[in-house]
């Protein structure tokens, strides 16, 4: 299967501003990446990062690079229109899905289904498998509706898997804490993480603080 | 397998009184508590719900009821040590996850090992099934972290299910958004909240907002 994983080059993962520095943002970032590339390749297939600029993709990790500085929902359709059209299924799996595991995602792979879901929380689409030539994304907004109504014009019934590893997208400092408690203690992210913050308990949420 | 429900039933949901009027948050926590009830029921088993009082059923939902006014992990625990201690295992399902099926439940209850957890968002332990005659809950601060290290400390070494479905759990505003979209269209809880609230998208982020 064509695996696809997006990635943003410049200021990523912006939400993070309050709790990580600009640099720190890029390192984990990229982190995140490698991670969800390792996890690709472990479930078997090699994965094309479609990138908004020319990038290296981080050491120990391997990918082929794709660029295109057009917005996600364009790029992706590019790729969806050139691939699937030509009867070739795409999965396009988000690169900061840090707790993702080859086992997860080949779960996804193997789910039969014009399209696949692996919805995100607050109404997004982390991950994907398209068979459906006429599937496209439309990223802004709640897009898993958005993608289900797209299936609806289309005539298909969408199948969608049930995994909170999937699910969970690294955005806000609240995901932080996910990425501590369940991300592989041997991957890139949650070492980085681990190094940096811990664990706060005081008021009954959980959060994370900086370690002294 | 017995399957214990835990339910508070006074005041329930106080992290939704910024969208919900009390009223409000005691017909969902019901309607969420029924949902659960049927999934528990459709996945083959027949609930027991340990409430903090006594109350009645909501209609249409079926379970046995045990008043036990002591915080959650005493009551838990001694449900726990009055049945695993006779090689009876049991499973603990949160009474607020809305979006559980019997499938989804099913792979938990049918998953081996001496203790499975299905984690929750935020560091929670939204169900778990214990057949070892040592394990206890300590449902206080990051209760999945907390409950490893209480199997680590019995000599288990503890399973995982991923399950988004069973890490979502409704506390908070946002999680609203997770029931509007994910939970089942004939459930009490979607029909609900869908009466009340449709999605919102205007600043990229998903949240929800009041019908006019």
């Amino acid at each position: 299967m064509h695996v696809v994983v997006p990635y943003r080059v410049s200021d990523p993962k912006t939400r993070l501003a309050p709790v990580c520095s600009p640099a720190e943002r890029e390192t984990l970032s990229r982190a995140m990446l490698a991670d969800v590339l390792d996890a690709v390749a472990g479930a078997g297939h090699d994965p094309t990062v479609l990138a908004t600029e020319p990038f290296d993709i981080p050491d120990g990790a391997s990918a082929s690079v794709e660029v295109d500085d057009r917005p996600l929902s364009v790029a992706v359709n590019a790729v969806l229109c050139d691939r699937v059209e030509r009867d070739s299924p795409v999965a396009v799996v988000m690169g900061d899905l840090a707790l993702a595991t080859p086992a997860a995602l080949s779960d996804l792979f193997t789910t039969d289904g014009a399209v696949v879901f692996a919805p995100g929380r607050g109404g997004g689409t982390n991950a994907f498998v398209a068979r459906h030539p006429e599937f496209r994304t439309d990223y802004h907004g709640a897009s898993y509706r958005d993608h289900r109504r797209i299936c609806a014009d289309v005539g298909v019934t969408p199948r969608t898997v049930d995994s909170y590893r999937l699910g969970t997208d690294v955005d806000a400092p609240a995901d932080l804490v996910e990425v501590l408690l369940h991300a592989s203690e041997n991957g890139r992210t949650r070492r980085f993480l681990a190094e940096r913050f811990s664990l706060a308990t005081g008021d009954g949420r959980v959060t994370v603080e900086r370690r002294e």
